[in-house]
């Protein structure tokens, strides 16, 4: 990663660094600056005055170090095995300690993408965070993270927090890649950070949670850039090499690639493909609203969907298998997952399809295009490099008893509003480097340390 | 105000529209391409890729229907006369009947801008709220407003909610403004709403509450244009005809515009102006952190300030002397009631700077280039026509007494929560065409009615 220069004539000198950085662009397809869509979008502006290949440089994944076996918690709350780990396709569900929040999870992450990347603190100039685990219904988590650019005096940087439920990353994803569009760039890097302490009551929902961040890194040049304008034709998982979605849980991601599916095969004329669409005839008829409830079409469509799904879907719900759900940073956890499962090779020039939703309702279906270039210390090859870790580190956390996890979700409770109060607990069963509240004070305000590396 | 089409080429007619409209650019004066900045900040992309003069095309304010005298205030409150309106300089204090939150007002001042500009509702791409009145920590009010959206069909419309306490509005315009510059931008109007519901307990801090919102209508062609690249100088308040700030209450902006002169006093030479900063030269040598609470030096300031007070920034304390605080949406009251107070052609061609800032801290200082053309029917004549009616409107709420005021200040506290729960209260109270909430069941759920124009 290519240091950047700050100074009073830092724009001009992070381009001339561009220019020269190892970071250059991927050579694209024609089909490169095509966003997906029913309705052609034609840009007003020239498509060629932004600047090129705006998107995702680098990312860095968040997530607690303990989790619950999802078979454990099916004994303990007294339901058939396979209800979690086949019915919601949920293995393990990580949970955070009393001694984290969602500031400490937000710290924690961007301070793990910038060693990680090693850039220097004054080389962020936009930063927003997306969550819907609000401490403070007015301070912003931004706000706490920008302790960490205080010793670089870095004190220059847009951006505040954004929310509705489980849309806020990805709407922090766009406002940073329009800013890096717009006439108010300054030429830094934009930082997006999401996560969520995801919890619910004990019973049916609890095993749907899970707790997590995610902070990326956004700029020109990226090996994976937000596609651009719209194409004038439907599209269809064909035109996707990979396809992720928002995962409350895993089994409805499955469902979710399967409805896509029978979409197509709803489009496409009755005689084609019928090897692709085997067992789906029977349901062409069905008026939409009965589709929803159908269980013959859904095991249909599950069976006919199941290659599609382990060849562009599985290896995304790696980490929402193992850590649950995230909300804001599921898709972009999933994006990781995808990174971590694939070659650098396998990825180049692929089109990634990523559906982004939160109640309420806010959506969007949009693309990535990865870059061609898979070389050895090309930006692609470093950012699949960068992840490449997941695994060992979902591996290295501790597995907690049902009735562990159901005292600390009690103990999170009672300490909500909790003041002149230091959480309890070992500060070693954390992550090295991970952040965590040391202190609330009888004014709410929080204190945060860091376990050292 | 131009109609813009709607069909699936809805950009390029809009494109043929906006050439065609009255809405002609403003011819622009050299500087008008500069924002302030004791830093360059020369963007890397072209400054003429972007669409022309993107800012504010129109804008709408809404305030309750009522409201407490601050004399009435300082008596109930036993504190000395001139307390509240010499000492904060506020003589009104807007407030909501229980009928009302801070859906129900953004629902109002949306349908207010949309009805008075005529436009179609699916020419809106864009709608972000900032507010710090959270009554959901997940739903955001954006989704509240797409209600006025449905009989359109118009669900494609991006943006959520943005919040960091009073910048929350600041950071919607900007976020508007790089989505017209940016790739993602369909052609459409981009829409910013910021509002909020200031309520502080009984005592020295309620006479600084207020209640409002704000609605803009963001577009390339604006008559207020947000102005672009740095500077190499410094600024002064010579190259501002106007200066708008953040509003707590009026006094507080009386001494931060007084804090701006001292500043480029300190900067000026000390052989230069010295009409101008007559009376300071004897505080020259302070240490900047003795210069805060040095009560001859802030005599002095505001002496040496009258003059440029009333000339640039009086006026555009209309609003908030006779409302107060509506935190996000403060600043761009204070822009409204500038508006309201001068014609079209005493505006034309000036620069307004503008300081917004929250706590937490997120700040920014920027400024507005105003359009030359003032002439009947241009883009500025229209909008400086559309907010004239400000002072009649303000002067057309009902005197509630304090014991009145405080009542409903209980009220609202003690039906927080509440479910199942329809507010009390004369709708007739609220102004035609308010919308309010009618009520909440037993899921949180609100619904909300419009009185009827």
């Amino acid at each position: 990663m290519q240091r950047l220069l700050t100074s009073v004539k830092r724009v001009l000198q992070v381009k001339k660094a561009m220019q020269e950085a190892s970071l250059s662009p991927a050579s694209l397809l024609p089909g490169a600056h095509q966003r997906f869509s029913t309705v052609p979008a034609v840009p007003l502006a020239k498509t060629d005055t932004w600047p090129e290949n705006v998107g995702i440089l680098a990312l860095e994944v968040y997530f607690p170090a303990q989790y619950v076996d999802q078979t454990d918690l099916e004994k303990y709350n007294n339901v058939e095995a396979g209800r979690y780990t086949v019915g919601l396709g949920q293995t393990h569900m990580g949970f955070c300690s009393v001694q984290e929040d969602i500031n400490s999870l937000c710290l924690t992450v961007v301070q793990q993408l910038m060693e990680r990347t090693q850039l220097p603190w004054d080389s962020v100039g936009r930063l927003e965070v997306g969550t819907e685990t609000i401490i403070d219904k007015s301070k912003a988590v931004k706000t706490v993270l920008m302790e960490l650019f205080q010793d670089s005096g870095n004190t220059d940087i847009e951006g505040i927090d954004t929310t509705n439920a489980c849309y806020g990353g990805t709407a922090s994803l766009f406002n940073a890649a329009n800013w890096v569009e717009s006439s108010s760039w300054d030429g830094r890097y934009a930082m997006v950070v999401c996560g969520d302490i995801a919890v619910y009551p004990s019973g049916n929902a609890r095993p749907t949670g899970g707790a997590g961040a995610v902070a990326m890194l956004v700029g020109p040049k990226a090996p994976l850039a937000l596609e651009r304008a719209g194409i004038n034709r439907p599209f269809t998982l064909d035109d996707l090499q990979f396809m992720i979605f928002h995962t409350p849980f895993c089994k409805m991601v499955q469902k979710s690639l399967a409805r896509l599916m029978f979409n197509d095969f709803l489009s496409a004329s009755s005689n084609t493909k019928t090897s692709l669409y085997k067992g789906l005839e029977d349901f062409r008829g069905l008026k939409l609203e009965d589709t929803y409830t159908n269980k013959d079409l859904d095991k249909a469509l599950q069976k006919a969907s199941l290659d599609m799904f382990n060849k562009k879907t599985k290896a995304s719900l790696y980490l929402s298998t193992h850590n649950g759900n995230t909300y804001t940073s599921s898709l972009y956890g999933c994006l990781a997952s995808l990174l971590s499962r694939h070659s650098a090779q396998d990825l180049a020039g692929s089109r990634i399809g990523a559906f982004s939703y939160g109640s309420g309702l806010a959506a969007s279906f949009f693309s990535f295009r990865v870059s061609q270039d898979a070389s050895p210390g090309s930006p692609l090859e470093k950012l699949v490099s960068s992840v490449s870790d997941l695994p060992k580190r979902l591996a290295s956390r501790k597995r907690m008893s049902p009735e562990e996890f159901t005292e600390i979700m009690d103990q999170r409770e009672q300490f909500y509003h909790k003041v002149n109060f230091s959480p309890p607990g070992d500060i070693s069963s954390l992550f090295p480097g991970t952040w965590y509240l040391e202190q609330v004070d009888e004014l709410h305000r929080r204190k945060y340390a860091r376990r050292p590396v």
